[in-house]
């Protein structure tokens, strides 16, 4: 059986075209699990296929997934990328990749686009895009297993990781029958839940707690309940020691209260504001209201960076999902 | 494929022995997920085969599992039992039903005793036990593909149930290739593991988020970091509204602290002091250090309720765990 039957053409060509090429794996700023994941197991992937594949990311690999790195080789924006052909994984658009990634592959050919956001532009020659996947990982392991390629254990365990965490432990209305049977089969190959979630679950510094202690002190809900909304101010930061990759998950308390169909997380940093939606179910479409803010995602978590202050950008954010509470 | 061919024979002849009987699934007091996924799922699908089978539990389903009765027939101690024959779900021993229900069904034939506990006594006439099994429910699942029952779509999202909450979200080391395969299975029989999750851990009453807020204020480390702790007080309680039940979870924020080893929740009741332990790895052996203080548990998992005052308690708790690190 196939897992991804509509992508085999596609995978195919790319995979052809690439043989003798030099490919850089790029992925979204700030990664996440299901990001770095996607990068370092193409890149394996790849590589065990004869390709020179390289990762590159210009931010780093967050301290809770390092444990998947080992020898998988990792470039930042130092380093010379040459005529390197480019492979995009979990990148809405190819603005994802950050300003600096941006700036670097300029004059770059982006060949190839692995990518599950419904919002996906198609920016590359080729494009293969899946929105019901419930993560790249979920893809790049279904490509694997079709084509009949070599999964390492390490390779498993990235896309273990990235799978587990855009499903939110196999939580959310995407995790299908086959994200259960590739999870099965990367178990199989070698990985291993139990250290992806551990390395994510339970090992928080105290600092992370003591922000999230601050964060829970400030939720409110709104609109007769509907909406449930946190906040963690730039001072938070300055206190606890806490850096912005430690809120990973605190939108997810905003609609785990009884009631709430759509949270809201803002994040006070240095010079911006970050937003986080999460919406009960995918009518009430957050990714569109994360783009009247400038950003993007998926219908049930979405995402925006704005410029404006918190206290210009929070009464238009709380507006505008009141708006959308009316109209779903 | 055969899920549990260990246990073929002994399933094949206890159902041949109830084919004419009425049929209590009994679980254990305090019932969590998998105990009521397992009773719950094993009346239907016994019930599909022609059997008279109802659940029976002495303590009522927790409201957040409640959405998983629907028109199951599940008795209360009020009713008649009748001769009934019994079959235990996820019971190490007899005694885990409860008093009241143990006062009940002491004449009752021990028919069967379905579980996937280590320490399982083995008390039934039919034993079906399988400590390689991530939750009863797995093997219910296996047992009933095995045999090739009928899964309706509810009896399906009762098995899910008890399978991703003993296993921790797909997080526990016993989350193997099995638990993935028949999770997908059961998703193509009906199951959405959205509705569990959204049931389970998306309906937080605002309340419990307060007292949680409360309770990471007062977490610490102490033993170079080894120790984590972390505390509720009776006027949490009062001043939040919040319940007993409503701490369910919070030691686990113990032990996921970075370094902590050990992990102690303390909670003030109004007579009497809960304690809950969770270890790294079962080497720390929590069951013994809860049992100095009356209670018990597993190797990694354990609680004691004491009568003496938290100010007394307290420092007793610390010094044993500070022991049993320097032990280890």
């Amino acid at each position: 059986m196939s897992y991804f039957p509509q992508l085999a053409e596609g995978f195919s060509e790319l995979f052809a075209s690439i043989a003798n090429d030099r490919v850089l794996v790029l992925g979204h700023a700030r990664p996440d699990g299901d990001c770095i994941g996607s990068q370092l197991a193409l890149t394996r992937l790849l590589r065990a296929e004869g390709v020179d594949a390289v990762a590159l990311n210009a931010d780093p690999v967050p301290d809770a997934l390092s444990f998947l790195i080992q020898e998988t080789p990792v470039l930042n924006l130092r380093q010379n990328l040459d005529e390197s052909s480019l492979l995009f994984v979990d990148c809405a658009d190819e603005g994802r990749v950050g300003p600096k990634s941006s700036k670097a592959i300029a004059n770059h050919n982006f060949l190839g686009n692995i990518d599950h956001h419904i919002s996906n532009t198609k920016y590359a020659h080729f494009n293969l895009v899946d929105s019901k996947a419930a993560a790249t990982c979920e893809m790049i392991a279904g490509l694997a297993f079709d084509f009949g390629w070599d999964v390492d254990p390490l390779t498993a365990q990235c896309l273990l990781t990235g799978i587990m965490t855009d499903t939110g432990r196999y939580s959310y209305a995407a995790t299908s029958r086959r994200v259960f049977e590739l999870s099965g089969r990367l178990v199989d190959c070698g990985a291993r839940p139990v250290t992806t979630a551990q390395a994510l679950y339970e090992n928080e510094p105290l600092c992370r707690l003591e922000l999230l202690q601050r964060f829970l002190a400030t939720l409110q809900t709104k609109c007769d309940g509907q909406l449930g909304v946190g906040k963690v101010m730039y001072q938070d930061f300055l206190d606890t020691g806490a850096t912005y990759e430690h809120t990973e998950g605190f939108v997810d308390y905003t609609r785990s209260i009884r009631g709430v169909k759509i949270g809201v997380y803002l994040e006070q940093r240095e010079s911006t504001v970050k937003g986080s939606f999460r919406a009960e179910h995918a009518d009430y479409r957050v990714d569109t209201l994360a783009r009247e803010f400038g950003g993007g995602g998926h219908a049930c978590a979405a995402a925006f960076s704005s410029g404006e202050s918190l206290s210009e950008i929070e009464p238009k954010v709380l507006a505008a999902v009141e708006r959308r509470l009316g109209e779903v």
